[in-house]
């Protein structure tokens, strides 16, 4: 048999099957494993015209027809699938062949497989894929960390499949180690903040500002057609549009209030407690999924609370624009806790994240690309090192107008009784984070009053107690 | 050498030392091991006259001294230590013998203790123990869970050394395997929130209120006096008299405003989100500790953004009961939630936790002590499955009056740009609770849009798709 493939996928369902094919369909020769047959049929079916398309279902067969270095994907379901796959590949690749783990394993356990393979002559990384199904096919963001001399090799690959934006793919070495899938996690929490924060509002224009579904639509729709411009936006425009074909009516009215989760936000926001850095719109996000799911619990309180919600008395004119400042402002801090996640991990865990790149290739292909990115890309082309958006000079003077709207949207969503969580932590992480002395001198002398813990002082330096009693 | 002491201690620091003191002075003759015998000595040193205390450097030479079946505290650091003092008893043990670990330990260390002595014929328990330095020599809240053939055999010595409220001691069996620590975690973590919401609140009588520290000490000291009483109200109102020995003025003002951890808080939001439930008011206390840390960045940004706090124009008279109201919904909402996971942690877990226990042995001794744990121990009296005591009828009825207080205040906060995280999403997740539907529709929608991730529907069962385009 010959060697003649270029690129392997391990793992054929919708993810692996369609990255496969977009490979395919840009000229190179691809091959597939999946031990259910069936599924290798279906990549074949699938290809388009005139692209090589195998699939297979014996790894050694994948391997034997790989043109070397080999490159191999897997895209498994995260955890012991990836650790038996490796186990699998491991006897039978060849000193130089390049494994890539493109599935949403958790970093920890990237940084664990990179220095089990170490010393034995295989490259290895780890790569976050955002896009979805569609986007796998059409064009993802592609995040790739660890080995750099294996990114040389599937550097013009990744290139080729990956979204463009200005002619520029989306895709670039995220650093060190773990760092695709560190990357891949952060995106992913500031994906589950940032749609936090559309529902919030939707729930606003419904119950406190009354707007029918076509009205909302409308005004995502706009939005989305301004600096609000994002994929989330656009899609979120478009459900409200979606008529429900097992009932009368729309089909976002039909859909249970219970958010499913893949567990990526939360894992940002437990590593963001161990790092430690602050993303409090990330935790909400998190913790407002969890409170969903306790659907009869709420149920049965608000048949004891009865709680009216208050519709806005005010001018609805007046009051969208000052809602769309609010989501800017709320999604652009978001934003901002998130990548100074990212450039603290950069230190802690020595993974040398290029923040500039990291912007770049979001703008393209993955969920949470939006135009606003385009703006945090200028900023860190002029600092890579800037530990915070909010310090760049230019976002600090869109910052400084947005937060104006969002300021006083919190006001109205706690008077209206519609929960804003995501909303007014954003605004709560702004004035902490602007507010030179914070009121946490208080905590210090609670702890050393009951437990001897010390505090410092802003005039010396040195460590203190005090006998308060 | 004759077996006559009651009771022995691993490590003679702070904690252990007035822990064994505690226990000498209620009779029980008591030894304690430290490498270092200038901890023996002092021990011996601060006994009481009339007790039967000793202090050894070496853990046989312990040992021999006790009573069987032996009781044994270790209090050493977390983590290494207490693997290292459980090997080097038990070659020194006998069946029947009793080993504590009263340290602050992560629960999930305590259950793989658990596992790593079964079969080994010794009792183990994990305990956590709240009070302080302070509290453990004259009346700690003592949190034993594991083995419960142990319990019986410590249950009189704990009993006599714990805090007594209406006579009743502050301890009680928390419950099987990591039980002890798990609910201690908790514990922290709302001691986490209770002071943040207090510094909070601090925040807003000082940068929006103007009050000067006497007026605050008057006005937390007031509260103490009503509804609010309880352990940190009274410390807190204490620190507002305390003068800075070092420089003129009050000492809270010359500490520094970064806010020190060791952990536990952190512990309970990031295992709330492994269960999952939902703690917004503890995972933002974390996140504020955290950004607090960040001070040198605060400073930079406060120069960009010159937040000008805008100091409220109303009548103080009439605000200050708002702010009362709103601290008192605000801590009722963090216990709700701390216990709201207590009882899910004790089905998922299979811990057995007695919710009724947990908040009447809180009610003294420990850092969260409050005439508020009245209340609660009265509803879990009549109900000790109640999954949230938002749901108690009698909870219900202050909750409702006492919110409209931290509605009003979520809005001055806001207005005044004094950060209030835990504040405002307190009042978040009451209003999540009590929405019967919250729109976390939309973000199953968007996640069905992107990731075909599936919902599901209010009308009838199933997992359902839609090609949204």
């Amino acid at each position: 048999m010959e060697n003649k493939f270029d690129f392997g996928m391990v793992g054929l369902g919708v993810m692996g099957r369609n990255l496969l094919l977009n490979i395919a369909d840009h000229g190179f020769a691809a091959i597939g494993f999946d031990k259910d047959i069936s599924k290798g049929e279906a990549l074949e079916a699938s290809a388009s015209k005139g692209t090589t398309v195998k699939g297979v279902d014996s790894l050694a067969d994948m391997i034997a027809q790989l043109k070397t270095p080999r490159k191999i994907m897997m895209l498994v379901p995260a955890g012991a699938p990836v650790d038996a796959v490796i186990n699998d590949l491991l006897p039978l690749v060849e000193p130089g062949d390049i494994i890539i783990d493109g599935g949403n394993s958790h970093f920890s356990d990237t940084v664990r497989r990179v220095k089990s393979v170490e010393g034995k002559n295989i490259h290895f990384m780890g790569m976050g894929v955002s896009g979805g199904e569609h986007g796998a096919r059409t064009g993802p963001s592609i995040m790739p960390g660890g080995d750099v001399a294996a990114w040389e090799h599937v550097k013009p690959i990744l290139e080729s499949i990956a979204a463009k934006v200005n002619d520029e793919p989306c895709v670039a070495y995220m650093g060190k180690d773990a760092a695709g899938h560190y990357v891949k996690m952060v995106h992913n929490g500031i994906e589950y903040a940032i749609m936090q924060l559309i529902s919030e509002v939707y729930d606003f224009m419904k119950r406190g500002l009354e707007m029918n579904n076509d009205e909302i639509h409308q005004a995502f729709k706009q939005w989305n057609e301004g600096e609000l411009q994002s994929f989330l936006m656009e899609i979120t425009a478009s459900i409200f549009t979606k008529k429900d074909d097992k009932g009368d009516g729309y089909l976002v009215d039909a859909i249970l209030d219970k958010a499913g989760s893949k567990g990526t936000g939360k894992w940002t926001s437990q590593e963001a407690m161990n790092l430690p850095v602050s993303l409090p719109t990330i935790d909400m996000a998190v913790a407002m999924r969890d409170i969903s799911g306790y659907k009869a619990e709420r149920v049965q309180a608000a048949d004891i609370y009865k709680p009216k919600v208050k519709s806005f008395a005010g001018s609805k004119e007046k009051i969208l624009p000052q809602l769309q400042d609010a989501l800017y402002a709320a999604t652009l801090i978001c934003y901002a806790q998130g990548l100074a996640m990212l450039q603290k991990a950069s230190v802690e865990h020595k993974m040398d994240i290029p923040l500039h790149d990291v912007v770049k290739i979001w703008r393209g292909g993955c969920i949470i690309r939006s135009s606003m990115l385009e703006v945090f890309t200028a900023a860190f082309k002029k600092n890579d090192t800037l530990p915070n958006i909010l310090l760049d000079k230019k976002i600090a003077a869109i910052a400084k107008k947005k937060v104006a709207g969002l300021r006083k949207l919190a006001q109205q969503f706690s008077a209206a009784k519609v929960p804003s969580a995501a909303l007014t932590s954003s605004l709560a992480y702004f004035d902490a984070y602007t507010s030179a002395r914070m009121s946490t001198n208080l905590i210090q002398a609670q702890r050393d009053f009951f437990g001897a813990h010390t505090y410092q002082r802003l005039d010396r330096e040195g460590s203190f107690h005090t006998e308060w009693e």
